[in-house]
């Protein structure tokens, strides 16, 4: 029998792991000093939350959920998205009653049943950043601003951030109708994808990747043209805010949430260069009515969710330099019982002082040992031979210049580990 | 509506997640020093999967398990447990065609459909370690060595490793016959449980919780008694090396592993003045007819996992003091509008520099934002007034002292960045 890994989900191998890590540990340390706290939601949820919390008429929740039930019969959904659980724990931990904001961030796998392609897995791995609390604008732009922070520190380049304003209940329904009045007597030539959208969700057809929609949107009225009181001055303190944190944006009004509790800000981050879908980082916005939405109160929030994956392949595609796996601070050679024995012994100081050590447990000759030292890149080789064990010493061979001298036992770890730090 | 966290499951939210991160550093650097690698594999598995690599008659596959299928009618099932996963990457990826031994860690969560209580969640979390191709015992001493290493850097205290070999396909017959014998003619006295185990799979009456059937099986014949000319000498030197190691250790020849796969050494970390089962900080053994069964070679292996939510657990009740949140650096307190403005750009300079840094969002007057920078344990606050940014400066006070003074805006980022450091 053949037992393979899931269709649309990998393994992450020693060599690949190194480069996860520097991503997450990159994500930490600058979400550190935004000043986020990590929060840490259940892989699963009950499917009510995404139904609610992403929206019913969603592909997420129309197509590409893990749903199941529990024993007890209670509808499960392994999580498509951070944002949802986030503001479940926010609600559920009644964090809304401590004092605001609430600075957040996320890096977990998700998971969405997609016909799987280069960057794009069943299993996925996303960076989250959630606020919650504050309606400042310049927020807005520190969210954003913080995105870009978290490309360039891992040194991916030509990423533009575009961003727009898909407004609030109070203009975006104006805006609606304007725009249901452009699009009706041009129904026919839309795709049939998007004739059903303008029924049920008609923002949703500005965004739709068709080049014949496309073409009849392109004059299609702006939802930027018809914000109202609140949100016009909101978006354009918006854009100063970026400009004043050099952050390399364009407006792009296609760019729209389909769902009513997203409001103002969104935006996504784009790489030049590559096609429309494949070219998207990352993205994210505002979403004043979610909180309510999930039972909470008048709490607004904001957030981004950026794909760990895509920007794997984005690194690599430019070539960009990753870690690769440690390397071994000394490996312990043994010639005969006693010296075997000795190096159990050996192994677990070094190890208690912080190097990292090895010997060999395939009882190979001296000549295999000193392979196997040289393959795990080890900085020294220490060789317990029965004459030097015989003085309480051992020879010590710095791989790199080949430099050997016998060293006594009891100096040993201090010898290897002064020169592992080094 | 109310929504809730998954029945089992639990949010972890800062202050907390702050120990987890803890737990994960720790196991990370021992890993690190014993040279392991860290390996991933995806949260589901194909169900066979672990149905042959966990065993058909487990009370895990039997009952525990989160079993779905996909949209293309494949069961799949969230991973139990970690070994099975790792044996399949190990040989999907023809790891075992690359010079051995291979050392691996993971660190990640597991789910089992059981009735939660303090420690035992459906979502648990398990640090885990394997190592395919080697045999000799003084390894499988190691690798008791560094689960007791984990417990002790931790500062967990009174954790025994019970040991016990549980043979091979050559003694465990000899074992099994005699075993059934001396337990057919108590039958009617053993629980019903171990009645059905009885016919398929008498070991595990052994390591029956139930107090008769305990008594029954004090004077059973023990494996330990049968070992062959293999598996003697191999638990002899296991015992050796741990005493070597300075392992606290006892044999306990109840200990057993219910699966053919399973040989020689097995073994179980034990939390001495809990309960049986609440004791069980992890465990593990030799499964050197495991990698065959998921289709590989004859490469044998031996692993252990430890249960990070009961390792949390049992840190707190013994008071062990574990790190809470990260204190900030500095938080900017402005006065007007110019002030809020200089506080973007200057609060971007901070955090390029290193620093955490924040600002107030919620436009609170200057004793609300002195309150905010208070609440954050803010190091340093820096007070950007009017009167300061004409002459292109700010005050600066350290919360800890009190002691403020003016700095000019252009040395500001290098005076906190010292600050910070001390």
């Amino acid at each position: 029998m053949n037992f393979r890994v899931p269709r649309g989900t990998a393994d992450i191998l020693p060599g690949e792991v190194e480069q996860w890590r520097y991503l997450e540990d990159k994500a930490r340390d600058l979400c550190r000093r935004y000043h986020f706290s990590e929060v840490r939601t259940p892989i699963f949820e009950y499917t009510e939350l995404f139904q609610r919390g992403v929206g019913e008429t969603t592909d997420i929740v129309e197509k590409e959920m893990y749903t199941f039930s529990d024993r007890a019969g209670r509808s499960l959904t392994l999580r498509p998205e951070g944002t949802a659980p986030v503001v479940r724990a926010f609600v559920e931990n009644k964090v809304y009653a401590q004092s605001q904001p609430t600075k957040w961030f996320y890096i977990g796998p998700m998971f969405r049943y997609e016909r799987p392609q280069t960057g794009r897995m069943r299993q996925f791995h996303q960076f989250g950043v959630e606020v919650f609390g504050a309606r400042d604008p310049g927020l807005d732009a520190e969210i954003i601003a913080l995105g870009r922070d978290y490309y360039e520190e891992i040194g991916l380049t030509g990423v533009t951030a575009e961003i727009n304003s898909v407004g609030c209940p109070v203009c975006r329904p104006v805006h609606r109708e304007q725009l249901v009045a452009y699009l009706t007597p041009r129904r026919e030539k839309l795709c049939r994808d998007c004739q059903a959208r303008l029924d049920r969700n008609p923002l949703r057809v500005l965004d739709c990747k068709n080049e014949s929609c496309r073409e009849i949107t392109a004059d299609a009225p702006k939802i930027t043209d018809f914000l109202c009181d609140d949100c016009g001055p909101h978006f354009e303190a918006v854009k100063n805010t970026l400009d004043l944190l050099g952050v390399n944006y364009r407006v792009n009004p296609r760019l729209v949430r389909g769902l009513d509790y997203y409001t103002q800000t969104s935006f996504e981050y784009v790489l030049e260069g590559m096609g429309a879908q494949a070219g998207t980082l990352g993205g994210g916005g505002r979403y004043n009515g979610l909180v309510e939405e999930i039972g909470g109160g008048d709490v607004p929030g904001i957030g981004f969710a950026l794909g760990l994956d895509r920007i794997l392949v984005a690194l690599k595609d430019q070539g960009v330099q990753l870690p690769v796996g440690r390397r071994l601070d000394c490996y312990v050679v043994t010639l005969g019982d006693e010296a075997k024995k000795r190096a159990v012994s050996l192994l677990a100081e070094l190890r208690r002082a912080g190097c990292s050590a090895e010997r060999d447990v395939l009882d190979r000759k001296m000549k295999g040992q000193m392979k196997a030292a040289d393959r795990e890149r080890s900085r020294y080789v220490v060789i317990l031979g029965e004459e030097e064990l015989n003085r309480d010493a051992a020879v010590v061979k710095e791989m790199a210049t080949g430099r050997q001298e016998e060293v006594r036992l009891d100096r040993l770890v201090d010898y290897i580990r002064a020169g592992s730090k080094r």
